[in-house]
């Protein structure tokens, strides 16, 4: 028996389990939890999906997600708790508090930094979403992969993959789609859900800032900005702010973008770097984080002291990455 | 035998074949006609491959694309011709009079306005793409899909279904990539070449399109414009234009996008629709064409003539699908 076979085995004699989010739950997550859990509640089982952050207006559409709780009643208990997606128990959130006590801990997760925690670990760091690590352990507890947890999990697999183009995607993650399509799942249809809802202020937000597009270091490096003004006369929110630095990487010759963020604590930084520009490097400096392909920190200073400060330490990266490979920056 | 082979097997012998791309070629047609060259290449047969408009700059990344011809020299002749994502010879452009007194003409196709026209026909009308049709021809002729033939068939692929989200996209859509990607394509950098190489001016036009959304129909219709003094500011082409009818059809509500461009013959108008309302219904009212979801029309008059007109016929299309279908107007 495999470990996925294992957990099935462990979960379908189970009174009444307990599936856990990570916070800020993305679409893998969620699809993969509401994916389980509708294979549960297709055998008859109880089970309760918690997500101590809700459910994104942008998830909504997920069957099931109606029944996402963000905060269970005390009296509630459980004999097996599922988290998904969380490197270490805390991930889960003020939730995780309710996994006290329980006494099957299962841990089902595709990141490196997975600390292994839990009675039995599902772990698959070359899945290119989560859904694929949890999708053997839902077909074993329900065969018939009906057309709600099938549109679960490709909504899981399109999202965590940027619609199949991520370098995370693997063959695997292309035969787990073609599964889901036969099983009645549309791509067409999640993406249109998760892609194709944008707010006109958001529009109008992306437009102020490309107005305001501006560059460093011969085009290496792509910049804007988003302040409060500019929030005020779009109607968009900063949240709304989350593709343009995306936006700002996908020029030509860009091997860093970033974005500054006005707001209340200082300057918020969004970074997007390739071509061996390593933006963690860079958010390290000013105390943040991240990866090398995106990062993010927090500048105490005014726009223009941020601005001049930030592009000082991405010039020092594109210094460094040219000394490392000095045949590319040509 | 199936036709595919049969076309496999007619090609193997041939001392020179020519290949023929439609006119404006795309990334399906290009890479399915160089997965088909590296074929007979690697066979060591001659093989030629025409493209009338040449090859556009984002596809000259595919392996083999410098040896697209867009003429080709009086004295060269062919024993067979293959006439790649044409519904008629003459949708090859000017290349197609090449095919001349060529003995054997191959037709292969995934559109269901394909006249049927060659002594050989392989037509798909439910393939997502053109290569899904041209992949078993190219793996009987050369049974080791090496990454130069993978990487043109997963760009064809890719970028034919949206990567992965349009309509047309099948399971066997997902099974190819996943043998193409075994094979040692790579979605990430294809991705790369084809959506991320965007110039700074396009995305200054974008900007200052996005600067003038508007909206009709209680935000049903969402349109823009692309003014001649907008490009000189911006300093893009009319084609960096292309993509933003889509981005305001992705606002949600919208089921018309309209882009109006003044151009030196009148205003060409771009249109995209959804939700019931059919594109080529109104671009024929203007003497244009397209299909349910794109259609573009011109009109010759002022940009607010245009407007004003190109909205009317809008709202007629809009109150004819409220009356076909009344329960999708809510």
């Amino acid at each position: 028996m495999n470990p996925a076979e294992r957990i099935a085995e462990a979960l379908q004699s189970r009174r009444n389990v307990l599936l856990l989010n990570h916070v800020s739950p993305d679409g893998d997550c969620l699809g993969s939890t509401l994916a389980l859990a509708h294979a549960l509640w297709g055998r008859g089982q109880r089970a309760t999906v918690g997500s101590s952050d809700g459910v994104p207006v942008m998830y909504r559409f997920l069957p099931g997600s109606d029944r996402v709780a963000g905060e269970i009643p005390a009296g509630e208990t459980f004999d097996a708790v599922v988290f998904m997606e969380c490197s270490s128990p805390d991930r889960a959130g003020a939730l995780a508090a309710r996994a006290a006590g329980v006494p099957l801990w299962v841990n089902i997760d595709h990141h490196l930094s997975n600390t292994g925690f839990g009675h039995l670990v599902l772990l698959d760091v070359n899945a290119g979403a989560v859904a694929e690590v949890a999708y053997p352990v839902v077909r074993t507890l329900h065969p018939s992969i009906d057309r709600d947890i099938a549109t679960c999990l490709l909504t899981a697999l399109l999202t965590d993959t940027g619609s199949f183009h991520y370098a995370s995607v693997t063959p695997q993650s292309f035969l787990l789609a073609a599964d889901l399509i036969r099983a009645g799942a549309s791509p067409t249809a999640v993406y249109a859900e998760v892609y194709e809802n944008r707010s006109a202020a958001s529009l109008r937000l992306l437009g102020a800032a490309l107005s305001g597009l501006a560059f460093a270091e011969g085009g290496r490096v792509a910049w804007t900005t988003v302040t409060q003004a500019m929030l005020r006369e779009t109607g968009a929110t900063m949240e709304e702010s989350e593709g343009i630095v995306g936006t700002l990487r996908s020029i030509r010759g860009v091997q860093a973008a970033l974005l500054f963020k006005e707001e209340a604590e200082g300057i918020r930084v969004s970074l997007r770097a390739q071509g061996g520009i390593r933006a963690n490097v860079i958010a390290e400096t000013f105390g943040g984080g991240g990866h090398a392909a995106a990062a993010g920190f927090t500048v105490r200073a005014s726009l223009d002291e941020a601005v001049r400060r930030a592009l000082g330490a991405v010039r020092q990266e594109l210094a460094a990455a040219a000394h490392a490979h000095p045949g590319d920056a040509t």
